[in-house]
């Protein structure tokens, strides 16, 4: 059975949405919101590609779910309240099984958070996905890369470095029981920061969500604030999966330069830091693994008070053998 | 010489803009933009893929314009004032001269409607461009699709047919001096009709912007509003350009079922249409083709008063011998 464009977004993509602010939705040239007297808002646009952001047998429904999460995390990383959505889905195929898989993916985070996807695009062409999620921040009061300043405290959520160390446990085929479950889920199921970003939005000097692994993106951090960093690696949270499954020295490769791992990076000034973090009580695991320094913009990684090299530097998409002209 | 993402980004895509809603811009996680108080925003999203939405070998510069103005064409088809663009570009190599020519056809219609680029993501992949638009509408008053009632004059914007001619000149490396280079031009270069949504805003009650060709489009906006259409073929305005290249028959196809003209197809109510045409003082040629009727929500063509078949239907990206499943 042939599946028309129509009929693909009839079926699988419009849906009612209860958020009172889409005032027109999926099915007409665009779409029309409301919007919120004295809020800003907040947008950030991520594409996902076949083979290069996901695994090309990768399931559809994992697929739909990625493409969210990776959005929400950059809203997550200012501070925002997710609202809408827009899809641009380039496929091959018109697939109903695979589509039915894939808008169960998609749905799921945005049902949680409430987000409605209000249109977008569905074209015929390589297997290519992009979100782009709009929020909502209160007036004047949302996180950047660019607020911290020497002497803060650095903080990461979560255990960084459990992302990659699924992708291998996928990509090697890797036995290994529940830690090899866990690790997996972690890699395929990314979780978006958004309650622990809305906490932070007040206090956090610096924020932004680790994708390209925890040291090049701590990098940026730092160029864009203008001053340096150095990571306590033994500080780095440990993660008892991967303590089953990989030797220390693989896992903390994982940890400072795997990627993948959409968890919040995030600074806070070191004379209040103790007492933000204990008024705010987070759910959220998070943990101090340095400090932010004076000078040079760059990352310095210690290990028993010593410089410490990473093997591999994180993923940037053009700064590959096969890119750059 | 290697560009890595943060390099592509800095050099071809960060710009200032003369906007003063742009609270932030491209460099950090998300956008913030500044809103305003009693309108609504309006967001399209548009992908164009290579070797569906436009030739491979197609020029840089031509293939950023076109991912603009398609999506710009969206929103006339709203009434809407374009305001900021987001730009996802997946690109197999980070090419320094494409890339510079993308950038100058991107700014093109950007610079001229005041459209400021506030976020994106640059992936390596296949050659693929989305770009979301979002503008804004005074409060209450947009175009839709589904307004047209039975008895509404139907009218179109330009001529429809030349762009499709103007890619047959292109993939036949037709010769024909000033009539070809103008019929290519009208397809390398559509112009979406911004002002002419603006003025129909509160007076059409129906708009779409024509990109699937004439009657496959107008066949959308009679089942959106639940009327048909009769459209008179011999009241399309005719193109002096497609008639020194194209027998008059094959112009006919390209004028009903060619693709690629945003133009805009609307619909005024028949007793007050001239006195809003007089009013408004148009700058854009448009030109009544038709009128909606009662009954089944379908397109009847007539030629001299006679039932007029088209030989082929307008393009669905899925509808095609390839696609399905």
């Amino acid at each position: 059975m042939s599946l028309g464009e129509f009929d693909i977004i009839a079926r699988y993509f419009a849906r009612q949405s209860a958020r009172g602010d889409v005032l027109l939705g999926v099915g007409d040239d665009a779409a029309v919101l409301d919007t919120q007297a004295g809020r800003k808002l907040v947008v950030a646009m991520d594409t996902i590609v076949e083979g290069v952001h996901f695994l090309a047998d990768s399931d559809a429904t994992d697929i739909g779910y990625r493409a969210v999460a990776v959005n929400l995390s950059d809203l997550a990383a200012m501070g925002a309240e997710p609202a809408w959505m827009t899809l641009s889905l380039s496929l091959p195929r018109a697939n109903e099984q695979w589509l039915s898989g894939f808008a169960s993916g998609l749905f799921e985070l945005a049902d949680e958070y409430n987000v409605a996807l209000v249109g977008g695009d569905t074209v015929r062409g390589p297997l290519v996905v992009t979100v782009q999620v709009a929020g909502w921040v209160e007036a004047d009061a949302w996180l950047t890369r660019s607020g911290a300043k020497p002497g803060d405290l650095l903080f990461v959520s979560g255990i960084p470095g459990e992302a990659a160390a699924g992708l291998a446990v996928i990509q090697r085929s890797m036995l290994g029981g529940e830690a090899a479950a866990f690790l997996k889920h972690r890699f395929l199921r990314p979780r978006p920061r958004i309650e622990l970003g809305r906490q932070l939005r007040t206090v956090a000097t610096a924020a932004m969500d680790v994708s390209d692994g925890l040291v090049t993106d701590l990098r940026k951090l730092c160029a864009a604030s203008g001053c340096g960093a150095q990571l306590n690696v033994d500080a780095l949270p440990e993660s008892a999966a991967m303590r089953e499954l990989f030797e220390a020295d693989d896992g903390l490769q994982y940890a400072l330069a795997g990627g993948d791992d959409y968890e919040l990076l995030f600074t806070l000034p070191a004379d209040r830091a103790a007492a933000v973090l204990s008024e705010l009580q987070l759910q959220q695991r998070v943990t101090q693994i340095g400090v932010m320094t004076g000078g040079e913009p760059s990352v310095q990684c210690l290990r028993d008070a010593q410089p410490f090299r990473i093997r591999r530097a994180g993923y940037d998409h053009f700064n590959t053998g096969e890119a750059g002209s």
